[in-house]
């Protein structure tokens, strides 16, 4: 009677897609994966948890000035991939082959969500491209309206399809309730703006409205029309606060009330925080946005006790330093990317399972890491800070330790005994 | 001086080793991914969030009762995938060859993290999968020191990189702090346990030790030495207070001090929560785990602010009844599952955008949905625990509206005047 367990532990939906894949031959994108359906149909587990597979229906088409109207009419969103014109270098071909299928699944997938995904070739099109304000090759874009937002994540299925799903959402959140406040009092790790205004017609509302629209998914925006909500929120009518990550206290946005242009403005200004957490549906545009060509990071499982605590001090720091605008530590949760975990443990030579904090130069991820010698013992705040001091005055460098890597790190291996660890398997008596 | 799009976006390390693989040929195992490792090195961004991609090496091994010994004295971990035996099925060798990649995958990203990875054919090693124990072909298991660990989530690279970095972790996390005790508060959606001891060197502390390994690295075990610690906890010396999740006080087990059996057999005693979280780690043994064929599903998006007031309210009813063993509500949150969104949308007929709560039966995946005319006026307390009652009394099933369920889904379609919807452009006098 146990169901067997193949189908218990189906893959991800973007292995699933490969597995029918026999051949990559280029452009012949019809009918390819069609095997690939049939798989984990084969053998069925109890119901409700089924990770779809790929069916193999063409769903991504390559957009035209010709088609392009009628595209466009046809869905809310429109997703477009906007490649380099397809080479005859075998490994590029593979790459660009690579993202059509995780455009396919996410098509797939989001289906009935009338979202609409195009490719753009760069050369072909290059008129439309033109028209369509698109520069950088190799670049996703999503049009929504009159909008176009860039995709700047992981390239994977279940952040796109998280992203995709967010954007159809409405722009603007509305809070109703205590229990709503305390969830928004919650969200503490990324931008947060909350305006109250009379109702849903007011006309400040629609200029927050539009507003949100211009920085939908990554930044959100909640309104209220409800003068508890207001009050407990110390939010006045026609008011619009805005929460740097891990404030406790939103500044107000000046001269109220604002007009849409008022706000995109004032939110890009204030869009770099002091302490800003990695996210996958955003990290290469973080990434990108260095200070100086490097990057405070801070390494803490917010899970971890340990980790917990470092971040609770960090803040510490954040909130004392929030008016430096020299100052944007990247905080990233391991959990978060699993599979980066032991990459960064190579290229950073640090351990992830205790807290870090280090400098990281973004041209050639070069790295110096403040000295933790216990994780029972973190840096207090202040300590942070004399270091952090130390990074922005340049004493602390990740070239100053270059000349004598090579002596470092033959230091723990004193090889003058060869071979010893090999005489150990005396302690293995165990029969 | 703008760095090339297409490397700032790689693909999950799962999509990279399929790139390289242009034949599915069964058991052909060497090099046939080689060209993959090229893939994602012809371009570079800005260095320090690279995506590793599989180099082509073989690190997963086929175990025989020959080399088990060797295999098995050479690691820390040995992760073992105990497979049917090799099928002239076309489908089947594909899946084999599939899950073979992933831990391949797995192998190279924890490569110096001291874990092997072999196969077992059920036939070809019948007694030696005997002797280990293993009975259901398809499954992956761990061994580490004398224990056996089954994996029962998601098959996919990630979950399973996270999954074994936890089993490498010391099995009990110590307090030392406040803000620890803060982060250990905090945790509140799996079970968890503390005890105070003396020491490390405490006999009680080695019992509780020895019974945290029993449940690495599905339920979290805590210790502190500190007595401001255990004041503050209000545990006494020898003690250990279980958790249910989302419970405010814990149970503290009776009769101490404890052997490691007494606390092994009362966490096992214990283990079906009121309310739980499906986790991606262990998702199908929570499925499998249903109660008389069903289960109460929720779902609700905890970073929204109505899905936190949905999940505030299930809370609450869980607290209220956590003495009924035949209530245990599994709730989803549908940002850890976003792949399957749009299944469960399409299965179970509902929308996700907003709060759900249905009894979905295992055997055909059936459901039926509370209704919750407007995510603005959830259900009370009362109701969800009166709709409850309904269901465990059998009052609400999934069978009984089973017959007129094609009328019903035709109610909202009232089709008197087509195309209206077309009309009301007149709308959009912006300028």
């Amino acid at each position: 009677m146990t169901p067997s367990k193949s189908s218990k532990a189906p893959f991800t939906f973007l292995a699933s897609a490969f597995l029918g894949k026999k051949n990559f031959a280029p452009m012949k994108r019809a009918h390819l994966f069609v095997v690939g359906v049939y798989l984990l149909s084969s053998c069925r587990a109890e119901k409700g948890l089924n990770f779809p597979t790929y069916d193999g229906k063409d769903r991504v088409v390559s957009l035209t000035e010709k088609n392009f109207k009628q595209v466009l009419k046809k869905y809310d969103l429109l997703c477009l991939y906007y490649h380099e014109p397809l080479s005859s270098d075998k490994v590029l071909q593979k790459q660009f082959q690579l993202k059509e299928i995780v455009l396919e699944l996410v098509a797939q997938v989001l289906e009935h969500k009338d979202i609409g995904f195009v490719m753009v070739d760069a050369k072909k099109e290059a008129k439309l491209a033109k028209k369509l304000g698109f520069d950088e090759e190799g670049s996703l874009y999503v049009l929504k309206g009159d909008r176009t937002i860039e995709f700047d994540g992981e390239f994977a299925a279940d952040v796109l399809v998280e992203f995709l799903l967010d954007l159809i959402e409405d722009p603007v959140e509305i809070i109703n309730s205590k229990l709503e406040v305390q969830a928004f009092e919650r969200i503490e790790d990324h931008i947060k703006l909350i305006g109250y205004f009379k109702s849903e017609e007011s006309e400040h509302y629609k200029a927050f409205e539009e507003a949100a629209e211009h920085f939908q998914p990554y930044i959100k925006f909640f309104a209220t029309f409800d003068k508890g909500v207001a009050k407990k929120l110390s939010l006045k009518m026609n008011e619009v606060d805005f929460y740097e990550p891990f404030m406790d206290e939103p500044i107000a946005i000046p001269d109220k009330p604002y007009t849409e242009e008022e706000l995109v403005e004032f939110v890009k200004e204030h869009q770099r925080p002091t302490l800003r957490r990695l996210r996958p549906e955003d990290m290469f545009e973080t990434w990108e946005d260095d200070l100086n060509g490097i990057h405070i990071v801070a390494f803490a499982e917010r899970s971890d006790p340990d980790g917990y605590e470092f971040l609770e001090i960090l803040k510490q720091v954040a909130r004392d330093n929030t008016d430096n605008p020299d100052l944007s530590i990247v905080w990233i949760d391991p959990d978060d990317f699993p599979l980066l975990v032991a990459y960064w443990e190579k290229t950073f030579k640090i351990d992830l399972f205790k807290p870090q904090i280090g400098v990281v130069n973004v041209t050639d991820a070069d790295s110096v890491w403040m000295e933790i010698p216990d994780d029972d013992d973190l840096p207090t705040a202040e300590e942070l800070e004399d270091w952090i001091e130390d990074v922005l005055s340049g004493k602390i460098n990740t070239e100053d330790d270059d000349d004598d890597d090579e002596e470092d790190e033959d230091d723990d291996s004193d090889d003058d005994r060869p071979d010893e660890e090999d005489d150990d398997d005396s302690d293995d008596d165990d029969e």
